[in-house]
């Protein structure tokens, strides 16, 4: 159906985005899910069962904050891809699908904190949704350019580099499961922290960028 | 990624928009799902369920209430607001992670309307909501004036109270169950009520600010 | 909060649709959930639990029609409503609990459905989304004036009858169950008919408006 | 209500979008919660699970290609379609419907997967899906003129091919199921791939096209 795309020209991601956030969203809710309230209290009433509540709220946290990682660095780089082919139409569906998957895996390693093999599947789905948001990223940039004609080379490796920053950290996750699992855990929120925080070389990067850019009247963010 | 930000300019909010829609119409529908459809109807048919379907029907409106007075909150406040960076990103995600926790904490209270704890978890739970989205009106209008430079600083200072209304009457709330559970209870329903209808502080407060102001073309609304 | 409105002047509904349309998809997806996927097959496959299925399916369909029904009203009454108010916002949301409260009370039917009182919560359900779109059309048009100023009384008054239609056939389903279900049941498929197809009412109306008005530029539709 | 939108003239498809967005998204995320946590592991953990567990995560990559599949295929055409009227919006509606029973169907697939009627009843929902959006596009096409007026009538028919071309195959893989059930699943994976990779027909067709017509400034997608 690409040739309705080509008679009516130019057009914007809207509905990409929309259908993205949708998803994002819904998986972000179902989160929640998980937590399941429990029928009959122990005597002492909630505050008995809170030393077994509070794993499971925190594992949420941190589910919740890894896809909200992931929605932050969809949003931001499609701030920077302007237009859209049925390849990227399909690299997206696939970085949705694994994002989809979150709350199954999630769920896996919440209730199966000790499995090895769940905390290696939940750290793959994380190493899949990132190597197709790359794959997004390189396929906007490189083979057919859909973002602006005037973005930096420059701009283009340093996005990469972010995007691949948590699968890498992932496959150290994984390696670490045959050592101690406690490292594992740790990773996933280093990975978390790494994304909400900026980070060291994100700043070295970003004040080198800006020495050999002439300034901007973008707004200071 | 905040140098794509930079090189791409000015943006809008639309995608933190529809994100927090998403998840608000998300966590709105789910409180229906606390409702169950009764498997075996006793002899006289649902009319003979009603008094024990009744309280949790009333329970899912003040929920629902609740989290409708959020949304009216987050739609009106980012009406002012016109920029973001990744930090206002972040204050709103953490933001969403208590609107999505709702409906857990929501059905608690449903189940054990008599436990204290479970009362308290339903307070906290709206005061750390509260507090997310103070910190992101703040973040907006202080540190980094991410809003239209023309805003006067009562109107920020007058919605940063309005929001924090919520979170200090939930305060009161949590005191009240180790008093009466009746009052903590009263206190939820005063808090939906003060949000659907224009309260008389904010209507004299209104007041002083037109008096003060010269007259504008917008729309009386 | 609505000082921030009226410093920053006129401002769309977009987030009103954005919010309404996401809980109308979650709930037209919900009504799905209200089927069961069975456990174990009995001999002969699917093909021989297919009675039983037929009926689930169907009543799936009908709800599925009047909750679109909605939302065609919802989406067409807002391409004339132009601006907003706290209170329209609060009239919206409580519609939209009308309509999230839609699959639980189309599970108590779809599970009992020879149980009039489930036929009476349902009927009163329609009822109440009703009455609360055409409180929001009346508020809209008429205290408030958040319409066109150049919308003609007539289309006001047919918007409001158009509206009105469903509840006053949903109390004669009231009515109904005390004589014969099979007549409420007939009605429910009623409404969603009058609504899915121009009325020979609405024909006559619209062909009246036509010749009293003089020819409009506007797309033949 | 159709005299609402003669009064107000031309507008867009937004809130159809928004609306489809939606149930598409929530669609694909329901997939997900058809992969149930297992709550207890056999000895070996996970890992030993595993046998059971792929077939089933391999049917619900297929299951959200093809709701993927719809999603562009609806994205698609409706950069095309510039007006709606209420057919189409009913039309738009019905082809939802049968994307909203779609995990009902795959579920039934997933749990019974040598059953033929389970098969059959998959095919054909998507049947009916790939039906509705036909009829959306000839109604947008034919009878009313809602795309553009300038669409040559060549590329109206070419996405007519292309939208038949799923349900034709599904014809087939009913056929399918009274020979060998493993043919049909054939058929449902060629499918989704046919629609992923520009198929070679489509290649020939859009060759030609091009041939014909004057080069455009349309970016090269």
């Amino acid at each position: 159906m690409n040739i309705v795309e080509k008679t009516h020209g130019t057009h914007g991601n809207e509905r990409i985005n929309a259908f993205s956030d949708g998803v994002f969203a819904i998986v972000i809710t179902l989160l929640v899910l998980e937590l399941k309230v429990p029928e009959h209290l122990p005597e002492g009433g909630l505050l008995a069962l809170l030393p077994s509540l509070l794993p499971s709220l925190l594992g949420h946290v941190i589910s919740f904050v890894l896809v909200g990682m992931f929605w932050v660095g969809h949003h931001n780089m499609f701030l920077g891809i302007k237009r859209h082919d049925r390849a990227l139409l399909w690299l997206n569906n696939f970085f949705l699908l694994a994002i989809a998957t979150m709350p199954f895996f999630a769920g896996l390693l919440a209730h199966h904190t000790t499995d090895q093999a769940s905390m290696i599947a939940y750290a793959l789905n994380l190493i899949v949704a990132g190597v197709f948001l790359w794959m997004t990223w390189r396929h906007a940039t490189q083979k057919r350019r859909l973002v602006s004609a005037e973005m930096p080379a420059a701009v283009v490796s340093h996005v990469e580099r972010r995007i691949l920053m948590a699968p890498v950290l992932c496959i150290f996750a994984i390696i670490s499961t045959f050592i101690n699992p406690s490292i594992s855990q740790f990773i996933f929120v280093l990975i978390a922290l790494l994304y909400i925080f900026p980070n060291p070389l994100d700043l070295l990067h970003h004040h080198k960028m800006k020495s050999s850019q002439s300034p901007t009247s973008a707004p200071q963010q």
